[in-house]
């Protein structure tokens, strides 16, 4: 199974990055057709039988790890008859399918059905799912992307951030007003964003040898870990975008090269959570990428590769990667306000599976929420309100949380590996990030899938996930 | 089996092309799990009953080549026991690696003993394949290669040209003794060449939409019909060089594209020989490329591309493309001196796998063809005589006559298009390639596999392969 998933990460990637407009329709089959297969093996009857002659084996505990998680992967995958797969790709194709010009069409009400056939099988999947585990509906496909982690875990970290967001992005606004900032002058060459964003993220450590950066519409991080296929994306017109982007994806990139090779091929050798993947990609994007240290080291970069500008003053620069606004658009918004879509998303996404709400209650909900947490007015804008995004026309209920679980984790590392380093800030205002890479190695990337997302932030940082440090860091930051 | 053979294709294009170092290993896994899947499938014992019950079916005349084929495939699959296939893998991989570094030191002596295994076990082969197919120990060999094609065939081609292709060399060299040749000036920018070049296999019909051109240390066409990824390689000191290899290979990845799509999946869908396919190559490289037509069109690109030089005037370029030089490399010689180098190959090749010589024996062998053919001599450099090849520690055998093959074929298909359409060269002087690309794709490449090359020949040209056409060819463009 992780020779045919090394052939599929590939497809996928040279899908994304390389392959031309006529090739899209044997490559789908392709990969249709390895999928079919690997879920075949990942379904079989036979594995029950092996397992339980398996746990009976001595085992380190390693390899009892390793059992743990073949189990999980295997009810997963058990969990739902094809019949339903099946119909839950062709309901989220046609509504995603449509989608793309409803969107545009600011067409809620030619969405809607869609999306109510899609969230029908949804809630399907979920109750089958929750059956399986004793969990509840959302929990159930929570676990998807969060193994571990418990629906009132997540209340009480978002319950949290509710108290105090909005006020802190009350008071950040007001701060930033009356801030000057200039804005760097375009336009910036593609293949000079491409070579200097190779120079820095061969300066955060991401292995050549073992990966590549390539261009792509979305920016993802694929591959395997011994050859990781980021990609990323510039604009002409905004230069950061492009560049913190690509700082983003080598955070993702280095977990992937960084993860227990002598394991590699089992399940305790792959990422433990998206979130805990994103804590990786928010650590370098956010907590280095938009910290002091890292802006000064860019600052004389930039102007080498573009010309000299006064945007590229470190202190412009530093305010520029650190301007905080209220918006419509989750994927544009700063580590700030962030949250605040996220949180909006769960609460709207939790009930709708769990059948409290339906989806025509969906726009006043949005509206409520957005002006609750961000105080903006988004009546009637459907296309930058709740069809901004492709999670839930696809199908993909469950999985907003890990975003800003990420954020929380990645200020969580921050402070433990403060206190495990205490003079990390002046090694970081050097130039020097090696200790703080050697800590995310040892405490994140090395450990895999051994331990749950729980255990692994009591082992790394003393303490279960919580929003302090996050507070904290914003707090430092932004105020 | 065709979508699996699609990620192995893809997954060894990127191998070449884009894979990064420390990917290679997981790489090699990968490809050669989805191998043993394929071999497996091919290889299936049920497909005996199938094949029968099959053809008592009413079946269409393509449905019937397509069985031809299937059963000829599972044939060749299942005629050697497993344990053979590892054996030889085992021995060529030894063979070969160590070959790497024998070469460069002219180690004769340490080469022998490796490629004596190789051959031992390459013999065993023949053996059985020949017991299936009731063929000599060779012919059974070449039918991987050229299906159809006899032993008596090749020996009665190659030994028509052995009559008269001496002598036209020392024609030809001593006609270009006193010929002035400007070489152009490089450096030539590798970015400059490849923009290039694009533009040319634009020219020559290749679909971008459809494939991509891309670099790697060995030039190849890979990919599948409907997204065709080709290889080329470009150095700055030897323009042509690239420009020619690039041309080679779109001939190649015309043909790909232009296989029936109608029937893609089925073996009647892929290229019927590896001489066939080589014909296209040097239809596009020598029959058009090396050309006036094609050259005058080529020198104002030159010009634009790089500024003027006097090296770039057509007459000029003409005499540089069409220069004829003896000597001990067969990749790096012209047109004329090519078939040499195969006869040579053949003439060894063929005796040492059926038991009738010696791996001792090749040395003398090769000095003694080498003066015939090509009056030089050879004596003691076996790193640029019998060991320049990885054919043979890659345990290749019945390979090399494709590449002479391909060279008669496209003669003849050069004075069948010609017959066909009178006009056709004033066309082509026009610039106008259509009518050529035409008659290549209703004549070969639309027609698969559907034929064996023998039929295939005869249907397009009226006649079975002949030296005539090719002879003529050289002697119009070289006398």
């Amino acid at each position: 199974m992780h020779r045919f998933n090394h052939l599929l990460a590939m497809a996928g990637w040279d899908q994304a990055a390389k392959m031309p407009e006529k090739g899209n329709e044997a490559r789908s089959e392709a990969i249709a057709e390895v999928s079919t297969l690997i879920h075949g093996m990942m379904t079989d009857p036979a594995l029950s039988t092996k397992f339980r002659a398996a746990e009976d084996e001595e085992l380190n505990e390693d390899q009892r790890a390793n059992l743990r998680e073949m189990k999980i992967s295997w009810i997963e995958a058990t969990a739902i008859p094809a019949e339903i797969v099946t119909r839950k790709s062709i309901a989220a194709s046609k509504c995603e399918h449509a989608w793309r010009t409803q969107r545009k069409n600011n067409d809620w009400k030619s969405f809607a059905p869609n999306l109510r056939e899609v969230v029908a099988i949804a809630r399907e999947e979920a109750a089958m799912r929750g059956q399986m585990t004793g969990l509840s509906k959302y929990e159930a496909m929570l676990q998807l992307y969060e193994p571990g982690m418990t629906v009132q875990q997540i209340d009480s970290l978002f319950g949290d951030l509710r108290t105090w967001l909005p006020g802190l992005i009350d008071k950040v606004t007001e701060k930033q007003k009356n801030e000057a900032v200039i804005v760097p002058q375009g336009p910036f060459a593609v293949d000079k964003q491409h070579a200097l964003s190779t120079r820095i993220v061969k300066l955060l450590g991401f292995d050549f040898e073992a990966g590549r950066l390539d261009l792509s519409t979305h920016p993802f991080c694929g591959g395997v870990p011994e050859d990781v296929r980021m990609t990323t994306r510039f604009s002409e017109a905004d230069l950061l975008d492009g560049i913190f982007g690509t700082v983003h994806e080598t955070g993702h990139g280095r977990y992937e090269q960084g993860l227990p090779r002598e394991w590699l091929g089992q399940p305790i050798a792959t990422a433990t959570s998206m979130g805990l993947h994103e804590s990786q990609s928010l650590s370098f994007e956010n907590q280095l990428g938009r910290s002091r240290h890292f802006v000064k080291r860019l600052a004389p970069m930039l102007a080498e590769t573009f010309g000299d500008q006064s945007a590229f003053e470190t202190e412009n620069l530093l305010k520029l990667v650190s301007r905080v606004k209220r918006g419509f658009i989750r994927t544009a918004s700063d580590e700030v306000t962030y949250p605040a879509h996220i949180i909006l998303r769960y609460s709207i996404e939790r009930p709708l599976i769990e059948g409290e709400i339906e989806v025509d209650d969906i726009p006043a909900l949005w509206d409520a929420g957005m002006k609750e947490l961000l105080g903006i007015d988004t009546r009637g804008n459907f296309k930058d309100g709740p069809m901004q995004d492709i999670h839930w026309p696809s199908g993909m209920i469950g999985y907003f949380p890990s975003y800003t679980l990420g954020a929380m984790y990645a200020a969580q590392w921050g402070a433990a590996m403060r206190k495990a380093i205490p003079d990390l800030d002046a090694q970081l205002a050097d130039g020097n990030w090696t200790a703080m890479f050697k800590w995310l190695e040892t405490n994140v990337w090395t450990q895999g899938r051994r331990y749950s997302s729980n255990d692994l932030a009591k082992r790394a940082s003393g303490e279960t996930l919580n929003a302090i440090h996050f507070r904290r860091h914003l707090e430092a930051r932004y105020l």
